[in-house]
């Protein structure tokens, strides 16, 4: 746990804080575990889209000078109308939504907090990290907490909550002063539950931009709250927290409804093919969205082995080694690299 | 003062923070204040390098991929040896000064904190919504506080505190827990005063990019502290703080001393010929550095007006009145605006 201290300099505790969770896109491991394996690497172990919004030009002035407040409020003007966030709610740009996940638990001191899992393990990190007193639950009806921390869609496995039982999870905290927090990091795709329209007041939901517009490296996401949260998350933050070319390009890419529809189905596709390609050594996914496949089968260590030694790297988790997720190739050789070595395993199994 | 409660929703006391210090580079105010000025707008009111390092091309995958320890490890390598840090020093780097600014406040509560000023504003503002007891002092000496924040060459009037009084600040500290931040936003170009090389232990300095090579878009900055504060830092921000694009350019444009050296000339013949246009109007600059100027003046309303007038903006400080702070002209056609404006004004003052 890491407090600062009320005196002297911050308690030495803290230094445990910089080895994190692991995470997917980490080439360095992949080439540490296995060292003779073909390059380039194949990243299959993110769920950012494969395909990103394109960048094109961008002005000199997003880059030369500071974001101004009206550059800002047409960014999240955009992020209103794509994430369809009601007018009684304000919608808060950040320097991705890694920054929200770190930030949030600074609002609060010695909460108990119970998190849906097993999810993206930054939301434990963090709440631990701010002195928070964090379970993990694997039902909604389990979380006897103040604040609960819901993935939806989640990751890695794709369960959705439906949104009646996350009103209800916020209506129960309503009068104790509880927190409901939603990450639809992936609900792009899939909007279907989303709290953005319909947000209580004691609920925050968090949306990512980079995994959906394939644009993970200008570190983009956005708070959905009502207006007092959101004046503490921008307070916080303070000015200039967004880059210009994030700016820049989420205004646009969120404004930009046709390619969403194109990429939701082109997506959808890639996600189907890669479902009855891997069906033959780890079965029917358990689950996912239209950016990650997951599946659980006996098989797994033995696939990502023999994945890795032909330099495919795929996300495996260390509460569950019988887990795996997929992202989606990139491209027709990557199809073609990732389809070859699969056929081989299952011809020649393990 | 802000604090979040221990229980509920974070304290209703917040919302007045959303009212931040004002900033120079706010155009919108300027249209406000002069709205039959001539566009486009000349703005002189920062204290950005008005000829930015070039851009050029930026690979797709900064843009696309998650930024990587190693890319960050690169860019603060390019950090340390550019800023003259010691090996027993870290270089941590963050999505903008600001960010830092924001951030070190949170790490102590209820400290007695004395801020040199008049200085940039940001400070008090930070520190005072952490909870924090702040004074402005105009001397060292005056000091008497548990931390004190220093902006060296001081922001807007060019003040230097000399290393040894800074060392000295930090040693007669160190016994009871103090810290010395010492803000080098503007220190690139006049590097002889600076902590980097001989930080003290309860010492933080932090380091602007974008103002020297005039990418303030990009939000990049860094924090120089000793292995404890720097792994604090990293754990506060959480991973992937900057964006790949900043990584990129700054990795490049702080390994490039030949555009610093260059750019070091240019900039003082500027700030030279500032001066000498500025002086039968606004007298002798009281001080700045290669990137602004500052002066004061009973003149110094009368010259704002009729610059605001004729679609030139500078800094003018609630403060006071009769000072002004200029940046440096980007091009020929700003300078012969400006020349022609302040002509105008010597042959018929007011």
């Amino acid at each position: 746990m890491t407090r600062t201290t009320t005196s002297g300099r911050p308690s030495r505790t803290m230094s445990h804080n910089q080895t994190g969770p692991a995470h997917g896109g980490d080439l360095a491991a992949a080439r540490a575990l296995f060292p003779d394996a073909p390059e380039p690497w194949i990243d299959l172990s993110t769920g950012i889209n494969p395909v990103p919004y394109p960048v094109g030009e961008l002005p000199l002035s997003v880059f030369h000078r500071l974001p101004s407040p009206a550059d800002q409020e047409a960014l999240e003007a955009a992020a209103r109308s794509a994430y369809g966030a009601s007018e009684t709610s304000q919608v808060v740009a950040a320097p991705g939504t890694q920054a929200l996940i770190e930030l949030l638990p600074r609002l609060w001191t010695a909460k108990r907090v119970a998190i849906l899992g097993p999810t993206y393990a930054e939301h434990a990190h963090a709440w631990r990290k701010a002195g928070h007193d964090v379970v993990e639950v694997t039902r909604l009806s389990e979380a006897d907490a103040e604040i609960v921390v819901v993935v939806n869609p989640n990751n890695p496995d794709g369960r959705v909550i439906d949104r009646p039982s996350l009103l209800a999870e916020a209506a129960a905290r309503a009068g104790e002063g509880g927190w409901l927090v939603v990450d639809e990091a992936f609900a792009d795709f899939e909007p279907a539950e989303s709290l953005a329209p319909v947000l209580p007041p004691n609920a925050v939901v968090l949306r990512s931009f980079g995994k959906t517009y394939g644009l993970a490296g200008i570190r983009l996401g956005f708070a959905i709250a009502k207006p007092d949260m959101a004046a503490e998350l921008r307070a916080r933050m303070g000015p200039w927290a967004v880059a210009g070319p994030a700016i820049e390009l989420g205004r646009r890419a969120l404004s930009d409804r046709d390619w969403l529809a194109d990429a939701a189905s082109a997506r959808a596709a890639d996600a189907d093919w890669l479902d009855a390609l891997l069906h033959p050594v780890l079965g029917s996914a358990l689950g996912g969205t239209r950016l990650f496949r997951c599946y659980r089968s006996p098989a797994a260590p033995a696939v990502f082995d023999r994945l890795g030694r032909a330099g495919i790297w795929v996300r495996r988790f260390e509460h569950d080694r019988e887990l795996l997720r997929f992202g989606l190739p990139a491209s027709q050789s990557e199809w073609s690299r990732l389809t070859r070595t699969v056929g081989d395993g299952a011809r020649s199994p393990g």
